[in-house]
């Protein structure tokens, strides 16, 4: 078992009551609502401990321990989840529950269409930010937790925590976003754009319906991911991690086969990639990030936050993030703190881009366990029953897992 | 006529010597070779007053005037090339050339092999900048230049005003390298791969054979063009002509329509730069800019310009310009002082990110004008016969065309 691990996890279902169909803001519902979730620790007394994560793009509700009892298949965020660890898994319950359009266990455009029985593929209606956490909402009554200590999550995740925010924050004492953004800015819609029409491009997509065919749109895909992954680079980290290196080259091919160690690195993570995910949720999640705006309807930032005062913030964003830049999470504290909230910010000095919230482990553990300390002892949150304290590992003591298998679990 | 406008001007074809073939960096050699170029201007008594723009991965030989005289048809400099303009067509002789691998009337993919009677498609020689820069060489020769007044560009443009001063410094006495670099990085590397991906995951492309078929890889060369004109942008380039406005729309669709009006933009270029550029020629000319490394073999910038101290530089970068950001410009000015060279450097403060460099036209031209001005005074350089300076346009008095017409010329 990996050092300060939850050890193993099982994707838990929950599917909504049948009477009520779940509406989206769209003005659709969507009937039956599945949704997978894990949970790790235990819940204390009087329920004040938990703790909901909210994966990015690609993830899933798998963030810590060993799936299925697999030691391979560790979760996303198996740095920062687990005993001791920043998500202190023996004072907190931790929850992760895939989003809803994805395609890891909850209901999806790859899910079956009770009207026709075969997949929706494009039938499946369009969802936002907005739907997938009140989807979250709904899991968390199921779990009898009338009220989160915090919501966490990063890019994506971080959307999500601030939709939780802003729209339920009666639910939440606490929020989390890192490297994230308040409004998907018309570079993000771009780069989301560019993946989708890589697919849309892909005659094998078949405007969705591939679910049923021999070949599914797995070029298209790739292509897209790879968009995605020079994004979550940096032009440093690129120089750190490839430079100029040709891959089992000692000079140019002159050929267009792969040469340089950055293209090996994209292809085979584009390819990887497919093996993975569905291309309709690559076109749903980033639909659902593109419409992400809390500036609407009123245009201002911090009336999105009227009734967010209580709510405790912690924010981080990271310098050579060039994705979700730093100035998108300062314009988030000046609103917060324009709606009078508590609002702690960092600026993550890394040269690993947007990435970094799933590398810098030891900055974001410290960042995160301060945080959750004083969370605990100004919401005096008990321990669950059995609790018993352990000295915090010496950072040289954490399983660091190699930069490059971090970054592939990148969600 | 367009005010200020060289006027109608017809491209040229100047066709090797057929009995040597043209050695290339590969090893391979290839034969026939021909250069479109155009040239603007008249050259002066002692053939001193010549100067060569070059072109960036998309562009062409038409550089300025009215193509054919249909004034719709413009140059893709048009702004900065003609009488009164930065290069003054009244006292220079100018001249550009297509790359060879473009298709643009020079030798490239799409060219008849010789060998087969049909194009080449793959069956081209992937081509270097320096080898673009040597074809270039045997163009001036042909038109009889000793030594050129000055060699010009922007983007990849600017590796061949590097790869002059660099390896062909005897022939001339100015370069003007605009943003670009002198060895790409492996971000641009991984763009560029990107592109070329969209492009080989395109069933219609057919490893290149595809000009005798009926379907094109419209769709794949669509998408490379697109990651291609976001990296163009910068992010508040980006917000300054779109922001988040509803392309046709008063609100979201929950469809997969294009709704964002940078959506719109992406989508309309991808496919109007089908209708102009040839698949294979993408990726050969990407290829040539990702080789392109000056620092090699020795590992010094400074190195490559041991024989240059001669050459006068002016090398100009911009703020916003995230694709070839000023700090490689500051690598090279640091290399070029180091080797001696008389180098003016400027980091021009712009929104419009790599585009500036065909958008900041009162900027350059005014940079443009003091460095020419500079070198005629300083190298004696006369006009040619007739020549009447005129008052330098005030400049509300340039026909400024709209920025948005302007981009979408990007070459």
């Amino acid at each position: 078992m990996t050092t300060n691990s939850v050890g193993p996890v099982y994707t838990q279902f929950f599917t909504f009551a049948e009477e009520e169909p779940f509406p989206l803001e769209s003005g659709e519902t969507l009937q039956p609502v599945t949704l997978a979730y894990e949970t790790y620790g235990a819940l204390n007394a009087d329920r004040s401990n938990a703790i909901l994560i909210c994966h990015a793009l690609s993830g899933g509700a798998h963030a810590a321990g060993e799936l299925d009892g697999d030691p391979t298949r560790l979760g996303w965020w198996e740095e920062t989840i687990g005993p001791g660890k920043a998500f202190d898994t023996d004072r907190f319950f931790v929850i992760c529950s895939n989003v809803i359009g994805s395609c890891y266990g909850s209901t999806g455009p790859a899910s079956i269409n009770p009207a026709t029985g075969k997949p929706y593929g494009l039938n499946f209606p369009v969802v936002t930010i907005g739907d997938m956490v009140r989807a979250q909402v709904k899991l968390i009554d199921h779990l009898g937790i009338e009220r989160l200590l915090c919501v966490a999550g990063g890019s994506m995740g971080g959307m999500q925590v601030l939709e939780w925010a802003a729209h339920h924050p009666q639910r939440l004492r606490a929020a989390i976003p890192i490297a994230t953004t308040a409004h998907h800015s018309p570079m993000l819609i771009a780069f989301s754009e560019v993946g989708r029409q890589a697919i849309y491009a892909d005659p094998a997509w078949n405007h969705g319906a591939y679910y049923d065919t021999a070949q599914k749109p797995d070029a298209g895909l790739a292509v897209a991911r790879m968009v995605g992954h020079i994004t979550y680079l940096s032009e440093e980290s690129m120089h750190l991690k490839f430079g100029r290196r040709l891959q089992g080259h000692e000079k140019y091919g002159y050929e267009f086969e792969t040469e340089f160690e950055v293209e090996s690195y994209l292809k085979y993570n584009g390819h990887k990639f497919t093996q993975r995910f569905d291309a309709n949720s690559y076109l749903y999640v980033t639909k659902a990030m593109d419409y992400f705006d809390l500036t609407q309807p009123t245009g201002s930032l911090a009336a999105a936050f009227a009734d967010s005062a209580h709510v405790k913030f912690l924010v981080i964003s990271f310098t050579s993030d060039w994705l979700y830049p730093s100035y998108h999470s300062k314009q988030l504290v000046s609103a917060l703190t324009a709606a009078g909230v508590d609002v702690t910010y960092l600026d993550v000095k890394s040269s690993w881009g947007h990435d970094a919230f799933l590398l810098e482990v030891e900055t974001m553990t410290n960042l995160l366990s301060s945080f959750l300390d004083r969370l605990v002892r100004e919401e005096r949150v008990a321990a669950p029953s059995g609790y018993m304290p352990r000295p915090r590992p010496a950072s040289r003591n954490h399983t660091v897992l190699p930069r490059t298998q971090l970054a592939d679990n990148l969600a």
